[in-house]
């Protein structure tokens, strides 16, 4: 199985997650605007990796462009608007004047925060719920596809599977489906019992009483603790919320902006209309398709991260 | 364009659900079997035009089979267990001996139902919001496809276009795409401005302000006034509730089941894993895929029927 991520000590690989879950396909960047064009089309996505990966690709971009990498690294920052380790990761890299041993820090550090982060929400967890088996609900992909290591919701999920028998309800994560084409992907490698259900049915199993927490990651914290994750999060924690249910959102200290003082400052991306429309409906049928919502900080039972519990 | 439901007077004639919208293809029944397997399969569906099929295909039955026609009849009933309509239809077919003008009978009243919740739900929703354009939120399909005139939220809504300038924002309701297939079609048709959005991003542009009010049909109401609907409104209700957003359910007294005392005690249809999988996730992925969920009383604004607002 290729990595997700690799780098060589030149270039940058990465495992298609457009192609996945049927094909296995690595692709090798060579620059900043690679990089670039590969999150923009989410061949590789998730808050955290995307981070890593600009990173890399600000290192390749400093290397083969001595005079000139400064505008490529700009290009790379403004890929995608919403998550802010794309931005953090960038502006580290331009500090450390682009530096492959500034990258390889950051990488090293994202491996380190999805094993400490997975502990502590697992712990979070343990300490909430009565013993034996859980059912956890997870949306989009958070696992080793998003983040380094285990990755943040999944590795939360992956390390009370180590303690306990654990059942994973992933919801499918429309338009682009990284519930149901990359989480069940992980879920099935790493051995844990699932079901896949679509986003609109999340709401009533949780009112059923058939969830025992929701576990996703995040891409951005507020400062005052709102929550910007994919699209559909919002409707979790507020099912979640109504049920007594705990609402854990799970990622590294890099997706946290204290100079964002509210979800409602966070810019929402909006993507192109044909992610949504497919072969279905009528062409020429008008989409609004917003990337991510903003989960007020009251809904969040537990915001997990490399730190500890907030 | 063929009409959704039409009888001969000899044989019932449906617009085939599950072809739209590329295609228009009308199916001609012949009898109770044929109309179940209609209603299985989602090529006739919505709570009320179930109920008027499923009298037309007793009155079928009864003509054809004068001494075995009950046991048809007990068949169709049993076609799909939440929507009440279809006992309701059946067992009021029954009990009029199978005539056919029972069935005309029952097309009639819904016919005029459609007309006046439409007028009842104008009315409160004008009385509650300011003057000038509205967003109205819907979700599955509660037109034409699925009720007589022009359906049921659907009937709320033209209302209101006809009175002000009205844009709807239709969910796709994944994983049967009745929005994105059949709620399109129509508002396309009766010239409603529209946008399509996913499932999962309904609740963040409720919280965000983008919506005026929710308006859904309903499957089944409850003694309580619990209402059972497309899986989805649930999670569109509390978005609604937390939003201080109007939540309408629309639908003829014939969903409205007093021998249920609350929404728990609704069966929910849970249907086959095929319908989630479709090409994009791994073979074999188990599934669960509850086809309905249960919003409490509490989180609607209005229950509107023939009979004005509850």
């Amino acid at each position: 199985m290729p990595a997700p991520l690799h780098w060589t000590g030149e270039r940058l690989q990465i495992l298609d997650q457009t192609r996945l879950p049927h094909e296995e396909v690595v692709l090798t960047l060579a620059g900043a605007d690679d990089v670039a064009g590969a999150i923009r089309r989410l061949a590789v996505r998730g808050a955290p990796l995307i981070g890593v990966a600009a990173a890399y690709g600000v290192a390749m971009e400093a290397a083969a462009r001595p005079d000139a990498w400064r505008e490529g690294a700009a290009r790379l920052r403004a890929a995608r608007p919403t998550a802010v380790n794309l931005a953090w990761a960038v502006d580290r890299m331009v500090a450390a004047g682009g530096a492959a041993s500034e990258a390889e820090a950051i990488h090293r550090d994202d491996v380190a925060s999805s094993a400490a982060l997975g502990r502590h929400g697992a712990d979070a967890l343990e300490a909430a719920l009565p013993a034996g088996p859980l059912t956890i609900m997870t949306h989009c992909n958070a696992g080793a596809l998003a983040a380094s290591g285990r990755g943040t919701a999944l590795s939360v999920i992956c390390e009370l599977a180590d303690r306990r028998p654990v059942h994973v309800l992933t919801c499918e994560a429309r338009p682009l489906l990284q519930g149901a084409r990359l989480t069940v992907w992980e879920l099935r490698r790493h051995g844990i019992s699932h079901e896949l259900v679509v986003d609109a049915a999340a709401a009533g199993l949780i009112r059923r009483g058939e969830v025992d927490a929701v576990v996703t990651g995040f891409d951005r914290v507020a400062a005052n603790g709102d929550v910007a994750n994919k699209v559909g999060t919002y409707g979790l924690a507020l099912a979640a919320h109504a049920a007594g249910v705990p609402f854990v959102a799970a990622g590294p200290m890099s997706s946290v902006d204290a100079s964002t003082p509210t979800g409602d400052a966070i810019e929402i991306e909006e993507r192109g209309a044909d992610e949504v429309r497919r072969d279905w409906t009528l062409p020429g049928t008008a989409v609004r398709n917003p990337a991510f919502d903003v989960t007020p900080a009251e809904l969040v039972w537990a915001l997990v991260t490399e730190q500890g519990v907030m």
